[in-house]
């Protein structure tokens, strides 16, 4: 296959200065589709990953990850059960690394995702699964990692250096990366494949197209202290990246939350000067969004709508629309932009340095 | 077994009048120890689900649940993993619900909590697994609910009727109910009715104990906004149910992290205006809380440390401790209380009330 670049048109995203705050930040939002393409470009670790589950026809899968990869997970629970047919459950990682029961749960092939490699815990999750006789699979950015070195299959990213610490293209790439192997077990893979080259178009337009919106959005939550991301299915996995990017790289409490999550609490604690991002997209959960929408504007609350079904969210007080996905499971590639690019916005807007959160390396070695 | 009343001495917390506001909330924390009792005196029909599970040696079981019954199922993964040596996953209720994608998953086990029994999706969660074969069981606290009539075996919770909105009583005894529940399937059913009848004790002694230092410890959240939860292993359940019972109550935006969620991001929020709750427990996973304690504290954050290992923990300027229970896997029966003190101190100091929260009602019909 031949990687196209098509994203060359400068914008007003991409036309900034290198040196600047966000200035790595931005550039990786701006490259995600052509990141997308080179994970496609290669998908022969996917293919063996696929065929060797496939073999064991386990009952379920596990899934293990830190923040962004972990959102990933939540994506891998959907692809999984919608695509191949197998459950998938987000593991505890501390159930094996810290209280050492892992027995029973450990003959199960293991998906790890962590962009570095390096997450300790992580690492030590797959090394107990190896151990157990599991099947073990790293999805990584960087196949010389540790990780890599202690899974049986790596399925690299691709996705070129990820230099900003807040993950844009791993993140996306992670996705891309999981539906293209829960296809391929699903007997889907030229489908998914298909869906995602359509997807890595539509992404370049959608980030050209938004970058101005996004900037209009950020305006309003310029004093903004917290927010709840809502979402349901799919799309959890959007709004826990979403409430992810805004915390670490605006310093917004941003918490996500199901729309039943809401409905069951939190909903009491919204006022007018409470924020709700609510991603809305055209798919069978969508009837709980709308209603979600509903409560939070009858709490009097400030509604952003974001994604494919924004135009139909009522009374929200901003809309990011994205363009229709072309297979209705791979929505959260595209439902993630408005938030990227809002998390920029609003960064630059407070002054502060998305390339660098306050207290964070890119490398998460902490436990 | 006969039940004992061990909570019958007046209390700071007892001696209030039952018309004022957050008296039904301040009742039935101080209710919980006999609460607990109540469940355990009778067992039967614990031990015909765990007989049931024994016979069908699934290779995991589901749990679902909402709001603070979604953070009774957080408890059961870590309860079935290490007491009945059982994977059990949160599973996805959307994936079922609204997708129609759990075929798959659909001969497994289901363990299905709600208070009122008539949440809607739960129960349709239920009837669905039924359909396709599966054994269910419903925990609930009210055995002639829509839940209890969907389900193959009902585990009535005993815990008598709870009228605040906001849970309590009803969650210590789901916590109860699961323990007694894995503990059976992994043959140590004595253990832990013998260690939930102490814990009762232990219960009654720390709501008395802790009642001044909760109204104490509320007064410099008296203009929180936003709250961070930590914890790890078991008592992320406890940092889930402390945020959730202090965004209802107190309408404080909580979000619950796990201690390696608060490094892989969120800790870039945080600063000396941002409060931080950890869950500290003396078991395998403190040493993780200790080190993000000491990230909070790097970041200027306000930190409060509750739980048996709340003396270990550096730099807290409010510590609630509480007592060591009788079986580790206990724990968070205990270490939930200083969260529903601080939330029935902090909502009465802010004059909201804690038995009817904005926008909720007891029972959550919304989707």
């Amino acid at each position: 296959m031949v990687v196209t670049c098509i994203s060359s048109t400068p914008s007003p995203v991409s036309g900034s200065r290198p040196d600047r705050a966000g200035a790595r930040f931005r550039a990786e939002i701006v490259e995600q589709p052509d990141a997308l393409l080179r994970l496609l470009a290669d998908t022969r670790a996917i293919a063996v990953a696929a065929r060797a589950i496939g073999r064991a026809g386990p009952p379920f899968i596990r899934l293990v990850g830190h923040g962004s990869s972990d959102n990933a997970a939540t994506y891998g629970t959907y692809a999984f059960g919608l695509l191949a047919k197998i459950p998938a459950f987000r593991a505890s990682i501390s159930l094996s690394v810290y209280y050492e029961a892992d027995e029973e749960t450990a003959a199960q092939p293991v998906v790890a995702l962590s962009q570095s490699g390096r997450t300790p815990d992580v690492v030590d999750y797959v090394e107990r699964a190896r151990r157990h006789g599991a099947l073990t699979i790293a999805v990584t950015n960087e196949p010389t990692s540790e990780l890599a070195g202690a899974a049986e299959i790596v399925v690299p990213l691709g996705a070129g250096p990820e230099r900003a610490v807040a993950a844009t293209k791993t993140y996306v790439n992670q996705l891309g990366a999981i539906a293209l192997l829960a296809g391929a077990i699903g007997g889907r893979e030229g489908e998914i494949a298909d869906g995602l080259r359509r997807t890595a178009e539509l992404l370049a337009g959608a980030v050209d197209t938004l970058a101005q919106p996004a900037v209009d959005a950020a305006r309003p939550l310029a004093f903004a202290g917290r927010l709840f991301a809502v979402g349901r299915g799919v799309e959890f996995a959007t709004a826990r990246e979403v409430a992810l990017k805004l915390t670490e790289t605006c310093r917004i409490a941003a918490e996500p939350l199901t729309t039943t999550d809401l409905a069951h609490g939190p909903v009491a604690a919204l006022d007018s000067l409470f924020p709700v991002w609510a991603v809305a997209t055209r798919d069978p959960c969508l009837p709980t969004v709308l209603e979600a929408a509903k409560r939070v504007r009858a709490a009097g609350a400030f509604l952003i709508a974001a994604g494919d079904a924004a135009p139909e969210v009522q009374g929200a007080a901003v809309r990011l629309p994205v363009p229709e996905a072309p297979v209705p499971v791979l929505s959260p590639l595209l439902s993630i932009i408005p938030g990227q690019l809002v998390a920029l916005a609003l960064a630059e807007a407070r002054g502060l340095d998305p390339d660098k959160p306050a207290g964070l390396e890119k490398v998460t070695l902490a436990a």
